[in-house]
């Protein structure tokens, strides 16, 4: 679909905005004024990397005096508290596909904003197709434009070459505080419509098969606004004792692999989810015997760039960078030592279920909390109020060669079981889960039926607090019979109890 | 990973079992004698077609007096009532992918058959990878064996490859009664070892990307058994007013889409799910201005054979045709006018993530329920009783560019209604459900938050019976909140009625 079009590195560097777009440039306010109630937004940005700020953030300016509500489509979650200034200010009205704050999430748990929870690599596809209202205006965070017209993004690409071939017209934010080596780090390719399509011809995680930026019509540049603000810095979450353990115990289960022949120690291309657990696996892997590694994920966050500086990352593919300011600091400040081994690329590739079956990634994802039969939850508590989203992990899971899923077996001081007997809202079902690991241990489902599951699981996996409970569940639903034994009446009785007494504990302790 | 190897047809029509290997021709029940107590087997076979039948069923003699357990590996379900005589036999240890008979379901409900439900395009990647214990015998049916090794699958090619590449032995049952003319018919292509695989280079439903037979090493071919028996036919499913209704209200929904831009009257590559409903649907198209369509699926019944007849379809691939006793003669007395319409592939390619994305199909399956936020059990009876499996409806629900579930919106005679608040088991999750089709209407659920999902398919597709209970429901969940109202100690009252009155409909009729 886009050509292949070289650009000289040497000149960007010196020229991120060419003579010939010069009479576009505006400010954040004006570019906001065009923006019109009930239009749609494209929005760069993915986990707080790469986000359009000035605009967006004008808009909340403007809304104070002017109402006006908008639906927003994003990469993944925004950064510079956008997603709360605009829900606060009422701004939202249909918010797509990932988000991880705070203000917005209860607006969308009050059915304020309505949230459609993607797959990550599927917004794209409904937009190429027309099956999601048109973006009226593509907002793109970028480094440098060119003068025929390619916006090479900054530290994310998420949707945005989605955004840009299909919107109405495209506003620019040009960060001239980026730093210009991002020149060159992404790989820009977009596969053509369905039934028109041709195999995506990436066959290893540091395959270079796009362009170095978005081309894009100049007709279709409305506006360029010239930014400095730098992305939210991410949250450094340090491993814990507990996340330590859990990152042994996936390390020993990655080890068993090989001694069976089925891995080597290159493993095979990693995705891993953000947080406490997959920054612990990765610091982990830093004085082990796992070597030239390869990352083909999401997102690649300060212990990529750790285990780069440890020689033990050949190549980390993703669709964006997410640092915190420390790390940040130090990167960008070095890029061009990382630059090789960077790559780049628009989420719909980076989640693209072609390539994560065609590599075989080992994917680690999050849950909420799993059931005795290998059903994961990772977006809605007790069911119901949404967290933050499924994100890429059900593009990865369904089609990952291992599809490992972590968490800690207690969550709010012990009052909840992360395993129950059957979770209360399903992201992932059974037959896309291969591995679950928390703090006590692993269970590999791999070839199991499932009353083999509910067994290792429970043993495994589940804290001895609530084993007794998770057992006698078992073995009365055992006692009805059925392929995946269940007691509806009391499938939920661990949250209803939560709901009630504040903890999924039974008062009376059972005993088998 | 195979050479294109060319095979005369002519010569194969007179010599289905060349000079060479003569020699290897051995009976049923001596084959038979060969399998091992703990041995793992790969059935060929397929929606009862083309299913290895006469060593299976001499194991059953053999167990008689001399019993033994095995694991069964086959394609999908098998004819010949195999399912139900190797588990009468208790000959079954592990049983995987899928079935349909009533017997070996009931000693799996019972726990006597650990039966791993999975997607029909997984297995042969878990067999690929090691993790599966080890085929010991590959048991298939052929229509021919060339000199050099290359094994032509009869009616159905399923797991059948992988079988033969990774079985320590193969045995071969020489269908002599197999229509010749299904030489040419197959296509068979597996993917290389995950890490090492190349795009798989298939960009139309038609396209021939690999050999017409299976190739193996004669080495490993033990014996050849010959055989006469036919494929079990397919119960013929007639069409009633209310899956004419639902295949009216789908065709409704696909002349909006081209309406819309979306589609034109060729569509797209059609996967249907075999039953009443698939079958409706196709017939529907018989007298409608859909033209030049093109079928991507698993497997091929009747109705596609008229729609050929009828000029309506254009090519057809699949992984098995199963045909009813009367259409099965016409079909195949007449071969040679489908011949260059037909495509029998492995099922790993069938239902292949890479080619239905690439492809986008319109994709079309059962669901035994839905939940009011379109989430799908095609499964699970009350949560807990296996009824067939999951099949290859994930495998293409996740990537198709429509995905549809029908079904009929009452079962049991009113007493079960097939839209409840929540479904007892989830196969398909909201993210992956694009459509959803009753005799009472259909819901187009994409683009669509939970709460507007809700209202759409209490709406359109649910029975007026229980219209105000899930209503009801609906109102009560809402008033809590959440992006997903629930109330969990409600959520399965419609199925927990069910098991204690007979009937799903509250006593007291609710209103609002
Ligand atoms: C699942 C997910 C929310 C976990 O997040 P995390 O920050 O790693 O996990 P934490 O253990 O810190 O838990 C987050 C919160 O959920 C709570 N929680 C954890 N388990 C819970 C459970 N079973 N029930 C209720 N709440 C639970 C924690 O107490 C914590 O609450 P707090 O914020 O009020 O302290 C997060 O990984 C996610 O959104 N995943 C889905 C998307 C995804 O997988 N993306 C990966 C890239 S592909
Ligand atoms: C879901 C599936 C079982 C429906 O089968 P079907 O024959 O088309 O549907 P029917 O309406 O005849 O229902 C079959 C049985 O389930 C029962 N049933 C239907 N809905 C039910 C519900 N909600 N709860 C309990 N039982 C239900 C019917 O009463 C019927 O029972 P019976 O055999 O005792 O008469 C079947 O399509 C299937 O196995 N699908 C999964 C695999 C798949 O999709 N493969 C497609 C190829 S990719």
């Amino acid at each position: 679909m886009f050509k292949k079009r070289g650009i000289s590195v040497e000149k960007e560097l010196t020229n991120v905005l060419p003579e010939n777009l010069k009479g576009k440039v505006v400010t954040a306010d004006e570019a906001a004024s065009w923006i019109e109630d009930g239009m749609t937004l494209g929005l760069s940005g993915f986990t707080r990397a790469g986000d359009a700020k000035a605009v967006p953030l004008a808009l909340v300016e403007r809304a104070k005096t002017n109402p006006l509500k908008v639906n927003v489509y994003t990469g993944a979650s925004l950064g510079s508290d956008i997603d709360k200034k605009m829900s606060e200010q009422g701004l939202i009205a249909k918010r797509i596909p990932y988000q991880t704050d705070n203000t917005i999430r209860k607006k969308i748990n009050e059915g304020e904003v309505l949230y459609i929870d993607q797959h990550l690599s599927h917004t794209a596809e409904l937009i190429r197709a027309g099956v999601l209202p048109e973006v009226d205006y593509a907002i793109v965070e970028a480094v440098a434009i060119t003068e025929d017209g390619m916006i090479v993004p900054t530290t994310s690409v998420g949707n945005s070459p989605i955004f840009v071939q299909k919107a109405k017209n495209v506003i620019v934010e040009l960060n001239t505080n980026s730093p210009k080596e991002l020149i060159g780090v992404h790989d820009i390719y977009l596969p053509e419509k369905q039934g028109e399509r041709n195999p995506v011809p990436l066959t290893k995680s540091g395959d270079r098969i796009g362009t170095i930026g978005i081309p894009v019509e100049l007709d279709k540049i409305k506006g360029i606004v010239l930014t400095t603000k730098t992305d939210s810095p991410a949250a450094i979450v340090q491993p814990d004792e507990e996340t330590q353990t859990m990152a042994n115990h996936l390390m020993a289960f990655l080890r068993k692999e090989i001694e069976a022949g089925r891995l080597d120690e290159t493993l095979a291309p990693l995705q891993i989810g953000i947080g406490s657990v997959a920054n612990a696996v990765l610091h982990g892997m830093l004085d082990s015997e796992f070597k030239d590694l390869e990352v083909y994920s999401e997102v690649l966050q300060d212990s990529v760039f750790d285990l780069i500086d440890a020689g033990k990352v050949k190549v980390a593919s993703a669709t964006s960078i997410t640092l915190s300011e420390e790390k940040g600091k130090e990167v960008y400040g070095n890029l061009e030592k990382y630059k090789d081994k960077l790559i780049l690329r628009p989420q719909e590739i980076s989640n693209y279920p072609e390539i994560v079956r065609r590599l075989g990634t080992i994917s680690i994802n999050t849950a909420l909390e799993v059931d005795i039969y290998g059903n994961v939850n990772s977006t809605h508590v007790s069911g119901t109020k949404m967290m933050n989203g499924i994100g890429g992990s059900g593009d990865f899971a369904r089609n990952a060669r291992l599809t490992v899923f972590v968490t800690k077996s207690l969550a709010k001081g012990g009052d909840i079981s992360s395993v129950v007997p059957m979770v209360s809202h399903v992201d992932h079902t059974e037959h896309d889960v291969d591995v679950i690991v928390t703090e006590q241990g692993y269970a590999d489902l791999r070839g199991l039926a499932p009353r083999e599951r509910a067994e290792l699981i429970i043993e495994n996996c589940a804290h001895p607090l609530y084993k007794d409970q998770l057992r006698d569940y078992y073995y009365k639903a055992l006692a009805r019979g059925g392929q995946t034994p269940h007691i509806l009446e009391k499938a939920f009785s661990f949250h209803i109890n939560f709901a009630k007494n504040g903890t999924m504990l039974e008062k009376t302790p059972v005993t088998n």
